[in-house]
């Protein structure tokens, strides 16, 4: 069974880990809107993210970054003047000075990602949604901030007013992508953040086509759980944004592109959309397995 | 007291170590024949080799790189195929990566260098001899190395046929050089290679000229220990480049450059230049104070 899952960072990671050990042809399509150059390094959080929880490399305690990371480079970084704000293990850097170099050298993201992947024995297929540049930029009462500003710099506290997209509009589909979507049996939305790390991808034009073109029934997993969402800013931004924390907000954000949602038992349902309660929650593999388990079987019941 | 000194390596890290603690007022003028890009980083490995030696850094048991230095950036590059022979820790990568990112925001090496410099707090000016690029290049039996190729990943093996410096011909002396040379009291010659490391930096025409043109005695140490070189490819590099190991080619190399030549004191003074002897192994800081009085008093009694 060929399945496809759009995704952006933790909590969408660990979905498709539990897909991944459901032992399913599987195509992750990943968030670049996040991607940032940093001290002349192309970081792209959400791709790595993906790599780390799949290759088993993950921090679960930090929840981010790699396991039994050392940070030797911050530390003489700053004795240097260099910025504090954002963290680069030096296992981390690897990934980035490796990455940098290799687009320097006119190699593409996608390219220089199933590298990555396969080099760590990954099963599944990781896409970026694009190979061109797309940037998320935050639109907030004390400016527009670039999404790593916001996110990891300002920790989310300036006030949301909007969220942007640069380059999206224009930005073709990596290779494999648009397939991906077609030829998949299922298409999963990952319990990302919707706004942030979910919408890049959906503003890649031909994504948003080929979602609403394939046959294949298209299910998100709803990001919230009891009322507010399990981590990040997606119940803050909702809020600033005038939008009502429920299952209902959510299926209306993608109505239109999705014929299902996963969402969990302890919230109402939306109103006039197929859905499928459970424990959502993942704080181990087990959950992980159980939560994609739960969400292919529901998609099997779903016909477009 | 005025003092400026032409240095490359590690021996001459060392011997420029021994003139800080002699409490002068010092300039370094520094090799960038070395300096290199690889994985996209801007590497300067004799200016970091000084900074490592003058801020207490060094690794001295190594002879080279940051003491303390950790190894999982070069661990985990490995793992994702990236190349492995030419060590980077990740220490030491902070400064590769500051200078790359001050380096692309236009900023020169000589400006990066003095503010590295002043963040840990060292005495000397340390100034590279250009802020335009020079490669030094080999031209061995089996074709042309660039520097790192040949010292690093060739291990010096290659039967050397000639040396060149890419770009040192039309290269300016970065802001300060001509001006240490002219206004010195004294200029010492590191003993660092003279084929490698020091011609270089006279091969930049305006160094070449102030060296000639400074009415401040010029004093060379020389590499030559006991017939042969302290570390490093000099001795096996003079055979192939068919000269003698001894002072006497040192003291013909820089002809019509030096005034003096401080040696060890088991090797031979060369025959008609002012010589000093005295034990130039510098195997502790009391050994490079020792030299670095030495030269200082040899050169007190020359006169251009």
């Amino acid at each position: 069974m060929k399945v496809t899952v759009l995704t952006g960072g933790v909590g969408g990671a660990k979905f498709v880990h539990g897909l991944m050990m459901c032992g399913v042809e599987l195509t992750a399509i990943v968030n670049t809107g996040d991607d940032f150059q940093h001290l002349g390094l192309s970081i792209s959080p959400d791709i790595d993210t993906l790599l780390y929880t799949l290759a088993g490399k993950a921090n679960a305690a930090q929840g981010w970054g790699r396991q039994g990371e050392s940070w030797s480079f911050m530390a003489a970084l700053q004795e240097l003047g260099g910025p504090g704000w954002f963290n680069l293990g030096d296992m981390d850097l690897a990934l980035h000075v490796m990455r940098s170099a290799r687009l320097a050298a006119r190699e593409s993201l996608s390219t220089i990602t199933a590298d990555f992947a396969r080099r760590w024995g990954i099963a599944a297929a990781i896409l970026p949604m694009s190979d061109e540049p797309v940037a998320t930029w935050v639109d907030t009462v004390d400016g527009p901030l670039a999404f790593q500003r916001y996110f990891v710099e300002q920790q989310c506290k300036p006030v949301a007013e909007a969220i942007r997209f640069e380059g999206a509009s224009e930005a073709r589909a990596a290779p494999g992508v648009l397939e991906a979507i077609m030829q998949a049996d299922v298409v999963f939305i990952a319990p990302s953040n919707p706004y942030l790390s979910v919408d890049p991808v959906l503003a890649v034009a031909e994504i948003h086509s080929a979602l609403q073109a394939t046959r294949a029934p298209v299910v998100a997993i709803s990001p919230i759980v009891g009322g507010t969402a399990v981590k990040g800013p997606t119940a803050k931004l909702m809020g600033e944004l005038g939008i009502a924390v429920t299952n209902d907000s959510i299926a209306r954000h993608y109505a239109g592109l999705i014929d299902g949602l996963v969402h969990d038992e302890s919230d109402a349902p939306p109103a006039d959309l197929p859905a499928y309660a459970t424990a959502t929650l993942m704080q181990n593999d087990a959950d992980r397995l159980r939560v994609a388990q739960a969400a292919l079987e529901f998609a099997a019941t779903l016909k477009r």
